[in-house]
């Protein structure tokens, strides 16, 4: 059966014993460096990357999960009553719970309390502030804990938990790399079913029917687009429409496993491809050559940027960017523009998006993902053929 | 083809003309009740809500986006340029954009240029403060907004949104009611094919794939547990265990059709069940019966919660409530609970969700979705069996 003889070479999955120790003891020499007694995490992936803890349950708002880095030693977790249990089974052992819902005080006492237990009356406080971050707590009850830690100071807790994130251990790249592997499969069989006249809906709704059994947890991720010579748009859900002859379409997909994403895309042409569409996708392939051949340690997000940009000739797309670090999230830390001078490092996990406009309303993306290593760039993706190619 | 034949009897897809700008007035209506000039939304189910704007690229973390809601006319929108093309596709014809990322300037002097058009330098702003809401923007970025609109006073919007979001449309409940339907037949399809020997992990897959062929979109919540005679948390991924004789298994899925979700769950016994099984399943079984008979206009949440619980008598479990409202997101406002004192209406859309511990680290959890008429409650998952399904 395909899903059982695919999983027999999946890795494990958990982290190596240690692992989440070591990120703690990491972010706490950052932490001494930074002169900051205690960093306060909110979200999903910054909890999970000390604690371990995964679960889809982050999907409902109604309750805030909180995670206390001290100095020294353990993380403490103060957590709704929920997840005492899945939350023991990580290596975290002091846990902290109330009943909740109780929007009157959603842990908010006991936050504070443990707060100034571990830290003091008046300790520097890290929380995220910075790109890419947010509060998962509701504003008022933000306010209410500051008003409860009166001598706490703020400081921003970013460029810790970026510098440790960004770069991925060999178990977190070892998933990332299972999960692009088998995608890589699911779009190489895309030619023996994908066809004309089928809606986009359908080719979605096989898209991740594939991947789920080619050995995918998930498929969270899933956009696309369609149209004549190229598509208008990379963000939007299916709509139904059927494919047409002469139609490119796109799949850019976040399939994950065990809590770790690949993100790219595969395009197609319905039947036949005309000329311009064929000449955009061999400078996306040659663009992606470039940054790849740029992805060294030492080298900058910018350079890949400058790489890319200088095969397509300054026509590229309203994307934004060139690619991004890649990993618990869908999208991290770098960004491949000209601004971004985060230096490459072995462990990045990191895509490459060269994009282009074709004409208004008209554009096409191509994106694979590799791992910087010593020596260089390594795929984790099965490189996309050269040519674009004509199915059907 | 199962999944085509399905798709004939979904519901359509998007809004029926109107709904967003019905929607706008009416929050336009509580904004000039509450002396609110404008309200800023920053989260993907509040800018949906208003908007029509549905993909999943908010998974991405990198770039805030925000919809701005005057106190007459349209909304503005204030995104990323990658977003230009596909929010232009909804009723929303002021799109303001800025080339992002851009972490120096993310989208905030165009944010706070566009609330001072709107409203002028000293606006009272209505933003998402209250229970289950957050911020989706860095705090570094808020603390600049903040800056940059120094004579704005800051409101909470939450209650506005809140009495908005809790009542459906008759199309926002076809939408959920198609999602429930198509994920009970799953479920009751489970027995043919669920045995002892399978791996929870197997389980799981093999689930999501049925519920895409059967016609959701997508399956973004499936937790689970399985234990002995009853299971130890509910809100954990599977973890690689076969199931064994004398095992209940509970599912609980958050599956979507065009953007809302169904919540709810099965149980099932493999190949035996003892008798404290049988009769927790039979308790919540019946708890669950209570709720629905108190479920109905005038009652409140904490009706709901003080009649099943009277059924269970005092035996319910840590998850902290008895069901909550449902709808763009897995779990929405009210919760069932002893305090919360919502006033239910017609075309609230809620799961009676009551739970009990057996036994340390066993618990038992029944959750159904039902939609309240003026009449009384309709249920919309096909109701679960009175007793539990023992199966294999």
């Amino acid at each position: 059966m395909t899903p059982a003889g695919r999983t027999v070479s999946a890795p494990g999955r958990g982290l190596p014993d240690g692992e989440c120790a070591d990120r703690c003891a990491r972010a706490q020499a950052l932490m001494a460096a930074a002169g900051l007694d205690l960093v306060l995490l909110t979200t999903e992936p910054e909890i999970r990357y000390f604690s371990g803890f995964l679960t889809p349950f982050w999907q409902s708002p109604t309750r805030p999960w909180f995670l206390l880095l001290p100095a020294s030693g353990s993380p403490v977790a103060v957590i709704p009553r929920i997840g005492a249990v899945a939350m023991a089974a990580t290596w975290v052992s002091d846990i902290r719970t109330w009943t909740s819902p109780r929007p009157q005080d959603e842990g908010v006492t006991l936050l504070a309390g443990t707060v100034r237990e571990l830290a003091g009356p008046a300790p520097v406080l890290g929380v995220s502030q910075g790109p890419e971050s947010h509060l998962r707590l509701p504003l008022a009850d933000w306010n209410r804990l500051l008003a409860a830690l009166p001598g706490a100071a703020l400081r921003d807790a970013t460029p810790i938990l970026r510098q440790l994130r960004m770069v991925k251990s060999p178990a977190e790249i070892e998933k990332i790399a299972h999960v692009c592997d088998l995608v890589s499969a699911v779009f190489e069989g895309m030619p023996a079913w994908l066809r004309p006249g089928m809606t986009d809906i359908e080719v979605f709704r096989r898209f991740r029917i594939a991947c789920l059994e080619a050995g995918a947890d998930d498929v969270p991720y899933l956009v696309g687009g369609a149209g004549p010579g190229g598509y208008g748009d990379i963000i939007s859900p299916p709509q139904g429409r059927p494919l047409a002859p002469g139609d490119v379409l796109v799949l850019d997909t976040g399939a994950t496993f065990d809590g770790y994403f690949c993100d790219f895309d595969r395009n197609f042409a319905l039947a036949s491809a005309d000329d311009a569409a064929r000449r955009a996708y061999r400078l996306l392939h040659e663009a992606t050559e470039a940054g790849f051949a740029a992805a060294r340690p030492g080298n900058t997000s910018a350079d890949l940027f400058a790489a890319m940009q200088a095969v397509l000739g300054g026509a590229d797309g309203d994307v934004g960017r060139m690619g991004h670090g890649l990993g618990m999230q869908l999208t991290e830390w770098p960004s491949h523009t000209a601004e971004d001078d985060t230096v490459l490092e072995p462990g990045m996990v990191i895509t490459l998006e060269p994009s282009l406009d074709l004409a208004p309303g008209r554009m096409m993306v191509h994106e694979e993902n590799l791992v910087i290593e010593a020596s260089g760039a390594r795929w984790l993706t099965r490189r996309a053929p050269p040519e674009l190619p004509v199915i059907g």
